[in-house]
């Protein structure tokens, strides 16, 4: 028995337990298998357009009646008239040069953040659950979604961002602490300082509101989650220990990675993406470190750094790729996801009897 | 009743807490409350000259017949010739001169690393427990202090440091996460790179050891030291939560600014000392933030800020003074040491029930 059963309740799911939504990892696979074994499927759209976002959600829909959660991106647009793209570019020129790239790529931009055409998209599948990642969605956004009866989720670094959430109308809110994968949620304040970690952010962001805690961050087996319990989360959402799954997208590179990854080996870094991100330390990160400040606003850093990444990925380097992963990433297992799932809540159920 | 009786056995203690030892924070009157609580009350005598340390244990010995952990820092000597003073020093100089100080003072060696002056004081006191910062003691000194019978508490930040304290013959380990305030005890790797959160990290140590880890780092109530329990600890130390109580040596501008410290407002800096420590952030940290790397080495970059923190403080001024706080300071109580242990032990043993 969970101690709570807040968030299955408002989520339709059996276990409290979220895969996260791990834009270019996750895969409808995945989701499916999660869902379909009890807890929260999810499917990271940010990078999807509204038509791959609509074949994602017939591909969901077709292998599990259960709820899944579609996640989104709700960034400020980046403004390059601000950047000055000089020192990352000169910086970057060897590396280039040593692939016979030429010259570095300028910052561009990416996938848009959350938008109407999405929106639409979105609202033609139905959606029972939605989450989005670096801030609010716009007050139409939420209405529109709710009216339709989604939930929706929020991602919070610190407990100012937790009550912006929750009075922005989020249904539940994710806790996500500095030992997460991937990008840092930040929204308010620099995002690179947002470190807490998440012993000390879930009790307090759980003092803060009044809507269920998902606790993120760190957390990679049973124990985790049965301590997330302790600090008074109503549930968690697990991320990296689903990479090296069957149903996970991640390059091969990077579940090598992954699995070979040394003690304390992560960093949380902007020069993948423009935006604080954890990932397995590589030369990029090493070589790069005091270009930090440099990096060209998210999402367009991606642009620059994306044809080196290529490059050496065909010669069988994950060097320049980004090697997202929690701080316990060498916990991840080869295993498939529905399996590593029941696992996660049979260890945390056994320690919270 | 608690999960395991491990830790207890070891040290002679009711309850599995131990106040963190804070040199220059904690007080004979702060380990005297604690210990006699039931707890483990730790004394930080890094600080200390023999002569003062055996004042020190006096004065503890005459409050309680309990056991109590003398803690010292076993840093590497640092060494200056390889140091470059002048950026630092140029920065410096305007706040200087706003004091009308006059020239900034040059780094210089504070106090020594554990030496054998201090372990003939320490063996001469008889100690129960002894604990060590920033490393393992040298051989000879933990052989000295075992056949004195006394039990030994290393620090590690990561994996590779909680196997190597093993080795060196620690009894039990502290699994120090980023969220714990003051300096990060990490002595393998760049001290700025050991950035392992507490809820990653604890699991992951206690995998790897064999001997009763005792989780660190944002535990601020009865739900972290339940949290703690779930990740496979044996116990946990807290420090921040004692800081404002009357036992505390901390400034009254170090406890008012723990009183008001707004969400998410700590910072890991080098500033203070030369090690990254984590304070709340204030007008050094933030308007030095550029010069985190010039900072002298351990413990030398004190002498360097010392004028500048005493000449604010007397003006009633934190601007330079180094405020340890974890990332939950603004928790921190008013209340008495015993109360506060208290109070945390009883919120625990409730949600473990």
């Amino acid at each position: 028995m969970w101690p709570t059963d807040r968030l299955q309740k408002l989520l339709g799911i059996e276990h409290p337990v979220l895969q996260a939504p791990m834009a270019g990892a996750s895969t409808p696979a995945m989701a499916i298998a999660v869902a379909n074994a009890g807890g929260m499927g999810a499917l990271g759209c940010a990078m999807m357009s509204a038509e791959q976002l609509r074949a994602a959600a017939v591909e969901v829909a077709a292998g599990t009646t259960r709820a899944v959660n579609f996640n989104f991106f709700v960034h400020e647009e980046p403004d390059l008239a601000k950047h000055a793209a000089e020192p990352m570019h000169e910086a970057l020129k060897p590396y280039y040069a040593d692939y016979g790239l030429g010259e570095p790529v300028a910052p561009k931009a990416g996938a848009p953040s959350f938008d109407d055409e999405i929106l639409e998209a979105l609202l033609a599948c139905a959606p029972k659950v939605a989450s989005f990642h670096f801030g609010l969605p716009k007050a139409h956004v939420v209405e529109a979604l709710k009216r339709a009866g989604a939930k929706l989720i929020g991602n919070a670094t610190n407990v100012t961002e937790a009550k912006a959430l929750e009075v922005g109308g989020m249904n539940a809110i994710v806790a996500q602490g500095a030992e997460a994968g991937g990008h840092r949620g930040a929204f308010f304040g620099a995002p690179h300082e947002n470190d807490m970690g998440t012993m000390a952010l879930v009790p307090l962001v759980v003092d803060a509101v009044r809507v269920p805690v998902i606790a993120a961050g760190g957390i990679f087996d049973g124990r985790g989650v049965a301590a997330a319990f302790m600090l008074g989360a109503s549930g968690v959402q697990i991320g990296t220990a689903f990479l090296r799954s069957p149903e996970s997208a991640a390059a091969v590179l990077h579940k090598q990675a992954l699995a070979g990854t040394p003690d304390n080996a992560t960093k949380l870094t902007r020069l993948f993406s423009g935006r604080p991100a954890r990932s397995i330390s590589n030369r990029l990160v090493r070589e790069l470190a005091a270009h930090e400040a440099d990096a060209a606003p998210f999402p367009t850093q991606r642009a620059v750094i994306a044809p080196l990444a290529k490059a050496a990925e065909t010669q069988g380097s994950a060097d320049f790729m980004q090697l997202w992963s929690g701080q316990a990433g060498l916990r991840a297992e080869a295993a498939p996801s529905a399996e590593i799932f029941r696992r996660i809540c049979d260890e945390a159920l056994a320690l919270l009897r």
